[in-house]
């Protein structure tokens, strides 16, 4: 219906601002993007997808805030079935089925089938079990999920109190759930959707010669046909369903699962690597080291998609704060002089600045994080082992810091946009709420540093014991030269009146994440102290690894005698690489200091060095979210757009999208009538309580 | 439908476990939440109207994360409506009303009719028009907004769009939206429920003598008619709507609305201290200042109800953590040994504890301010207005610090949970989503800092031009003393060998805060530097100013000649105060050391001593959390039961209240039918899209 408001205008144009935005940054935008996102033609795909979904109605993201949850679920099964028959439709490859679930940004009801549950029959599964089941995945005739999280465990895989027992007599496996707690909990897929499942269950053979004894050869995994063929009800003796709303997933069907002396064949337990003979013996066979891999190689992916998340929220944050105007400037005497852009706030900058910085930290070590799997890959697949742990490591504590900066940046994005951050023309409302669960999920992110801890703590035993051996891991190498160095180390200076010192910078973090090393070592090996007193210097030891990870890959990305980028992106990438260091050195410059990394003069001429990086990357602040290159369409945000049409998008969802406004309500409390004229009373309402 | 796991129990009994948390600590429960909590009757109003709210099924909290927005919106209406009619009945007054909204914690859509609406009209109508008025508001004839906020401004109120322009020959306003950023935006109840708003435009009166020539006068507050009384649709010349969904706040309408030339009378200006008379001329009289006092109360009711949130998160962690088990010992040997409990990891307490004590250190600043606000209404109506800066400064700070630490502690308290922690039964989704709003609105939370520091800089301005006027303020007393002992400073030390110094904390906090502010003194009067280019520094300044603010008045606390708390607890909440400063000290080390506060060792000291404040609190945890007595009803969380019936309520949610489970689905992708056996081709599913 049209109206007097259909040709008001914004006080100030939000597009001309954005435009002047690009004009004064001289950052070639594709260049960078192609730098940026060319892995497995990123890109091409995306667009490719993109041109697909963004033409289905049944992936309009219009009214997903004003769905419920059960009708979440309902939609996200109904994208998921259509992304398939598209997909086969288009000859699709695996990574363009991962793109689109990427673009339609909602956890797939199909996600667990295509990830985990094939995986796992692939890896686990011997030559037969493969023969048998990989055509029924592949065919989507059987839909699986991977049942391993309990009620009652999560982290600790080996207290998962589902069994599975062997009967001697039949041959078979009794899956039994003994208490409540041995419910099998958080399973994505197996709420609703999944007909099969991986079932992880501690493996109880009898005791030779003992009768009624059983001895528990650990959690080990059995494929399970969980629901029937025709009318996809539970089997007799399971009981599952759906555990209900979360904090996101809206759309996933995460399950709860109990088995009552649920009987299944010998041949459902995954036997590449473990069996069970015929009179009850258990063997193991083959190397599952390789499982590691697969793990480390997720982890990486972990980190890659993290950057897309933080590269989200600051593409938001950066171009709404660009076009919002609030205040003059104090000292300005000039009554007429416009309000100033928030973006020039450098109490607005501090929050979102370091944060742009630190997407491109986050590339750099996703790039080397590849780089290290494919090389370990092909040791491993020579039967050398060795590099592995490093590099699992490494991946820990990465998944660890990354995800936990891409979670935090969200909602420090949000908050920076004030009001309009609140609303859901945020375009972050959905994201915030299925990415953080990121920090909990593959690896609580406190738990996991622990182990990182752990091997940094064995590999600086190793360097006191042996300070001349042959290097081989980077830890080996820092650990050696750190040794080597102690007695004779002075703090450095890292910004002084002649600059700053970016070898300086690289020095201090490697410096802090030996000498955190170098005491944990002194307070675990030397003076035996109990690990639980340990833990939070053991976690923060973890983090300064990462760091120094993060700044030293960033670091050696300038090093390449020349850059494939043209000027001024080098120059404004590296001061990216200032920001985020100094940043972050700020934020610690105890610990800094602490560890005789840095002067504390030098903490304190911090804030002047990071206020004067943020002025001189502001002007290109535009054009470094564009080379993200992250859709309108995925970003859903009218604060975000690329067009810069903030408000005329706001008003649009609140005025033309918004299916409340159709109702008239009844605001008068002497009536129970709530929308006016229906006499309702609020009973269909009641109905849902 | 009964079945096997019906008499399943959990491995570990939850409701033995809490029992035997409470036995271990002798602290008086009754007795601290009576001192927590005796203000207004709180305990005694909290208990009666929950026996009302709780008994009504409309108020059932079970189906709130399955229902759509706009059902929300409906069910907050309807219950708003219920309340009302319930209050009428039982002759509740205004607290018990609060409370009710406290307990069925929504956003109300009579939220600003009750608070705003009213008290926009008490303090700033005339006589005449608050004797025309009240009456219909407290009878709810009417339902008012407040419509200030616009699409394009917030803080700054002067930047409003909207125009009230005086009309000389019909003697009325006209008013009008000339952009679209001048549309009204956020404003509560404004989407559907009111008929009145408060609007508040730029009043423009023509100059004297000049023709088509106006004058601005500024913001002023009209009361207007948005809506029709009998079909309550928008008055011609208005549009009027809901916003659409948002990160929290469901439940609420917030509005849009703009004007085309809406005639209002004369008398639709209210009128107190500002007016119009017949021949246009625009007169002030009186002085407003006493809306500055209602504004502190605001704020320190938002101090206070900061605590209840911090509790409510650390009561849901505290109980969950003390029953979840993970892992044994990693020293342990014994194979048979039970997991730990999750709260004795001290990477657990770290992320726990500080905010348990953090609830005590908003308490005591709380009653503080409440009493200061008390001492000052007294002095401002004899007619003297000065110590209401000091209030002001002091409330904007701590309103900034108070709910950022509360809105951060939800997600911390979440995270730390783990897998259950993203699970609608860790009871907060609901409060992090309507609480994140807090560090926005009344005032964003970085902007508002700035004025506590032009405050502080004025003040420290004043003391070193009279180093020895008689000090009135607080902070005048603590700049003159800052400035007669700078000469002769050696930084404290806090932590040492002999234990830890209470007396140095307040010090140090105390000094920082000074030293800081006369910092900007010297940077920005002395060196004349340009406000914007000293913003992030003045930002650290007002929170160092509002954390001095709180560690003092929790010591103050301790100085009672007699504490009317029987043992253990005086000393419990001791440690809780240290506890608080310490974290807070070593969170910002290197502003401490910058400042000459305290010695770098001193520093280094402090992880130690946290992590030995935390294991002497661990075991008081419990009790501590039980005496914020927050209702299970209100806490609606699995893991926060007060009876540890965790696993079982997690069970029930899931396996007996969830109505996603009551449906059978078609996974299978071939086919378009998403319900199984019903052939629905999504059809009703794309209807809503």
């Amino acid at each position: 219906m049209p109206d007097f408001t259909d040709n008001l205008k914004p006080r100030y144009d939000g597009t001309a601002t954005l435009q002047a935005e690009r004009d004064a940054s001289s950052i070639n935008v594709d260049e960078l993007a192609k730098h940026l996102l060319s892995r497995n033609g990123f890109l091409e795909r995306q667009q490719r997808v993109l041109n697909v979904l963004s033409k289905e109605k049944l992936f309009n993201k219009d009214q997903l805030l004003n769905l419920s949850r059960p009708d979440r679920y309902y939609l996200g099964l109904a994208r998921s079935k259509a992304i398939q028959r598209i997909g086969r439709k288009l000859g699709w490859d695996d990574e363009d089925y991962k793109m689109a679930e990427y673009l339609n940004d909602e956890m797939s009801p199909y996600h667990l089938h295509t990830t985990m549950f094939v995986t796992t029959v692939r890896e686990q599964g011997s030559e037969e079990q493969k023969a048998y089941w990989l055509p029924k995945i592949t065919n989507f005739d059987i839909i699986g999920c991977y049942a391993q999280t309990e009620l009652g465990h999560g982290s600790n895989v080996r207290g998962l109190e589902t069994v599975a027992k062997w009967d001697p007599e039949r041959k078979e496996f009794e899956i039994h759930s003994p208490h409540l707690t041995a419910s099998k909990w958080w399973n994505g897929a197996m709420g609703r959707t999944a007909t099969h499942a991986i079932v992880v269950a501690q493996l109880l053979l009898p005791k030779q010669g003992k009768a009624h004894e059983y001895e528990n050869h650990g959690p080990q995994p059995f494929i399970v046909q969980i629901r029937a063929e025709k009318t996809h009800q539970p089997m007799d003796g399971i009981v599952v369903g759906d555990i209900g709303p979360k904090y996101g997933y809206a759309s996933m069907d995460n399950g709860y699962m109990l088995f009552d002396h649920y009987r299944v064949l010998k041949s459902a337990l995954l036997s590449r690597y473990v069996d069970v003979s015929d009179d009850g013996k258990f063997t193991r066979h083959g190397h599952p080291a390789v499982l590691y891999g697969s793990l480390t190689f997720v982890r990486a992916n972990i980190i890659m998609h993290a950057r897309l998340i933080l590269a989200r929220a600051v593409t938001v944050a950066v171009r709404y704060l660009a076009i919002r105007r609030q205040f003059r400037d104090r000292d300005s005497t000039n009554e007429q002089e416009d309000e100033m852009k928030v973006l020039d706030y450098p109490t607005v900058q501090i929050r979102i600045l370091p944060l742009l910085a630190t997407t491109f930290a986050l590339h750099y070590t996703g790039e080397y994080m590849y780089m290290l799997y494919q090389r370990s890959r092909e040791t491993i697949e020579k039967g050398d082992f060795g590099p592995l742990a490093e590099l699992h490591s490494a991946s820990s504590g990465l998944k660890s810091l990354c995800t936990m900066l891409a979670a935090d940046s969200i909602e420090t994005c949000r908050r920076a946009m004030g009001g309009h951050g609140f609303g859901g023309g945020s375009g972050l409302v959905l994201i915030n709420a299925d990415y953080l669960s990121k920090p909990t999920v593959e690896g609580d992110n406190w738990m996991i540093t622990q182990q990182v801890a752990a091997y940094l703590i064995k590999k600086m035993t190793q360097a006191v014991k042996n300070p001349n051996n042959k290097a081989k891991d980077p830890t080996d190498v820092l650990f050696q030269t750190y040794l080597q160095t102690r007695s004779s180390r002075t703090p450095k200076t890292i910004v002084s009146s002649s600059g700053i010192d970016d070898e300086a910078i690289v020095d201090a973090f490697q410096w802090r994440a030996a000498d955190l090393s170098y005491r944990a070592y002194q307070a675990r090996v030397v003076e035996k102290k109990p690990w639980t007193k340990l833990m939070v210097q053991l976690h923060n030891l973890s983090r300064a690894y990462s760091e120094q990870i993060l700044v030293t890959n960033f670091y050696s990305s300038f090093e390449t005698t020349s850059s494939p980028l043209s000027a001024p992106t080098p120059a404004v990438l590296r001061r990216c690489f200032r920001l985020y260091s100094l940043y972050t050195l700020d934020t610690f410059a105890s610990s800094f200091t602490l560890t005789n990394a840095v002067t504390a003069e030098s903490t304190y001429a911090l804030l002047d060095a990071i206020l004067e990086l943020m002025t001189e990357l502001r002007p290109h602040a535009v054009k470094l979210v564009d080379a993200w290159s992250i859709p309108d369409w995925l970003l859903d945000s009218a604060l975000g757009r690329s067009d810069g049409k903030v408000y005329e998008d706001l008003y649009d969802r609140a005025h033309r999208r918004n299916p409340l406004n159709k109702i008239t309500f009844n605001p008068d409390y002497r009536s129970e009538e709530i929308v006016l004229g229906s006499g309702d009373g609020g009973r269909d309402l009641l109905a849902k309580l």
